[in-house]
């Protein structure tokens, strides 16, 4: 069992704190509140003052903060963790943050000699509670498989995302994808009332194709993946079928913007040339114009 | 097996015809492409000079043709299929076409004393090849009992929408969703290739989440469909991490026009008061911005 | 003075066919609305039953319906303005219609031996009444020429907008690019009110910049419009001024729709190589994007 | 003529600097770049090691900056400005940055007991050169008459934009506006080419309405700014033309997307009810979105 620094104690924190404890682990907790701080002495954690006092004697840093400017001043303040950090200890820094910062944090620690990971996790407060988070662990293979039994504490199931600051951006691309989805889902539900239809009879259908499905999984493997633009839907009727939603919605006063958004990224796909490609070729078009094509 | 007129020989018409006859009912068909024509006399069907000519003595009528305005004239026109339908026929419309139009057309034949319902198709022309089409029937439910045995023969999954016009509205919704995602999709590829992560850990992490599952069967049932805006994942956390990826995106000049729409819908929900609701509220949300709150 | 069929005498039509009588043609008038064609009657023109009978003896014919497809049965239905009318006639469609559907009209009279050009107006119902519209005339040399004099009885000021089919084109820019502005000018107002700055103080700013005064007569003219791309104003610049206002507005709840639509199309420019081009490079952006470079 | 410290000589910098000393004031300058330092020292500055130096003995500070990390940097690191102020000095930057970050530029040298107000600067380098800059002051009343003699050395117009923390500000909504606006007009400018219309008859045209004259000085000051809402052109109608310049620009491959996003805009506000109020009423509708109705 580990001799664990754990820093930042909120929604998150605490319950992954008091798993480690659980398992056996030895804790120093810092938190600016104090009463988050009391919680985990009650259950068997030391109070540290500061950021330095729980490093002391560490072989385990964990941080688990609202944002990256937090993440570097716990590390790197007069009283802050590095002052008083053992460079044989590795830091592992589990808070969602900007990947950039976390590349900035990652070069600055080796710049002094020590050692960071990034460990962020999915799913909720519940899974904290329970010990079921997923790790999404971010580090080289010496650092991942050392920090994996302290992880596994916390978590039932552990990706690592392939090498420093992976774990951080798989979190970002898993968030960006679910949060701009939700949008989405909402305008076809809303759109889904507005036309009278039943939102069951939607499901239904929705669940056997890509609408509910996605398109990882079902229409780019064997396509676009592959390299295959041959037509099975092309853009050009995507782009048709697209253009009838819209046009109903504004009847409708749905509101559509992500829609609408989309819809002239077919249209340059079209402009492109793409209009007899299959709708998969959307992400080519989506690389072209992000200057990605021939950099593969 | 029944008398069908069979109007539209395309890429999904020709192979769904070509199953009707396998099946033992007598077609007569028309289409403008003769050659389209041939190949369904060379199958067993009669070849008929117009959209009259094809519906006399039908029991069924079938159009498959690329939008509404054919429809109405191959229905409407001198030499169309009203000249000489019987009223006791059924016109199955299977066409992709604008919903409000397929209104129009079931009333206006009504108003003619014939009977017309929607049907339109899921799936692909591979599948209409092999009679696997999914069937989207819109009609009363006495048109759609007794269209059943003949779609059947086209398809092999019928979903009943609920009524007159709903088919096509069901097919409408599945596809505005799948066509939007197919682009948000390309963002999040786009944006995972200019991180420089690998996309199998995304696709690994996503599949796991809402991100690859979509939110329909996981975020939303027990939570906003069933009123409970409690938050497991607030809104303005979700807005920051739109933020956070929006502005990495931008930084690696990848294209993220669906994602910095769904941010500002994000940034609307929380003007609206519902930062510290659960992200499953951006329904009530889009709701509310469409004119539809009080109207359940 | 000419002998004139005017149909359509809603809140334009009827200060328009009244300005016509005060100037002294006559007017054969026809709507659907009998109050409508009794208040004209009542200054001196005649009412007609049908289009065709307004037609009857028309040395001109002016329709000013709302929308394109009542523009057509006006015309072409079995009591239309053709049944009855002069292949010497001109016919003027005011109406503000879908460009591609006025060239459908000008070649489909052309088919029948008619002449029709476009003709609609700018400004309010209140430039209608004092006959002091703008009117913006698509059409031949000689149509232009021949219809000046009846059209300058209703407005004051009056573009040759080059062609047949310009003078609806250039009035759909014109809407497209101040309907647009309105919105992106409300934007801009509602971060002004939110960061509690004076919106006096802005329009006096504005009002000396691009940003009041457009880019057509500053920015442009002597830059991209002559091919110069050196940089006064960088895209680089461009597109971090416009990421600051977008994280200012996100962080004080203002919806930016437009301005982060815009953002988008600054990150591909940067992506297309062009982030140290002057900023009015943004045309040959869209120019891009949209297939035309290469077009000129 | 006074003692000033001036800190960042770069494109804008060096001339801003170059005209204070052509007035006859003493400059102690710093820049990273020593090339740049040679160059105004050949004009009578003196070079100063590093800021803390510049500082010591100076009237007045300026700062002209890439950003605001920079600034704070400039101010508040070891060998900073602040190390060697005057309490009695008046610190002006003149940077473009986050205004949010000029707030606490602002507060944070406040409570160390000196004097900071913004004052960033529009137009270019070219005016910068001449002395022609217009200059944007936030500020108290004082420090705005205090620091006008030195500001006017580099400038020939100064806004007192209201305040401390305006001028930057206004700065920000001015850029917002019209690097937006570049964008917007160059959709329009597109579509026009994509329908064979000439730019000079859609300038012509323009350049006598909002679409090129703006709205804040043309629809808005007798309407929506004095709460009329009564409709001189109806949202309803806005809409529509909307609908019909997206359709065309469709049709035609052009990128739409900030139309597309601004057609959103009105569908909502017609989802609102405010379909058949004036056009102006799209800022009520935005501030409503971004919860600012009754926070007048």
């Amino acid at each position: 069992m580990a001799q664990i620094a754990f820093i930042g104690l909120g929604q998150m924190g605490a319950p992954m704190a008091s798993n480690l404890i659980k398992q056996g682990h030895r804790l120093s907790v810092f938190d600016i509140s104090s009463a988050a701080v009391s919680a985990l002495v009650a259950l068997g954690a030391t109070a540290a003052a500061n950021p330095a006092q729980a490093a002391l004697d560490a072989e385990f840093v964990i941080t688990m903060l609202p944002n990256g400017d937090l993440v570097r001043e716990v590390l790197f303040a007069a009283d802050g963790v590095c002052s008083a950090l053992s460079p044989a200890a590795l830091v592992m820094d589990m808070s969602t943050i900007h990947p950039l910062q976390t590349d900035r944090l990652i070069a600055d620690m080796q710049a002094r000699g020590f050692s960071l990971m990034d460990a962020p996790v999915g799913r909720t407060s519940d899974h904290a509670q329970a010990g079921t988070l997923l790790i999404l662990a971010g580090g080289t293979a010496e650092q991942v498989e050392r920090a994996t039994p302290v992880l596994m504490a916390m978590g039932s199931e552990l990706v690592n995302a392939g090498g420093p600051g992976m774990g951080i951006r798989v979190k970002l691309i898993n968030n960006y994808m679910s949060i701009a989805l939700n949008a989405l889902s909402a305008e076809a539900a809303v759109l889904c009332e507005a036309l009278g239809l039943s939102f069951d009879v939607a499901l239904q259908v929705m669940n056997g194709t890509p609408a509910g499905k996605g398109h990882f999984t079902t229409s780019w493997p064997n396509k676009v993946l592959k390299g295959d633009l041959s037509p099975a839907f092309m853009i050009d009727l995507a782009h048709k079928d697209l253009g009838i939603a819209l046009d109903v919605a504004n009847q409708l006063h749905v509101a559509m913007p992500l829609g609408a958004a989309a819809r002239e990224v077919y249209s340059q796909a079209r402009a492109s040339g793409r209009g007899r490609q299959d709708w998969s070729a959307i992400l080519e078009q989506v690389r072209a114009a992000s200057g990605l094509v021939g950099k593969h």
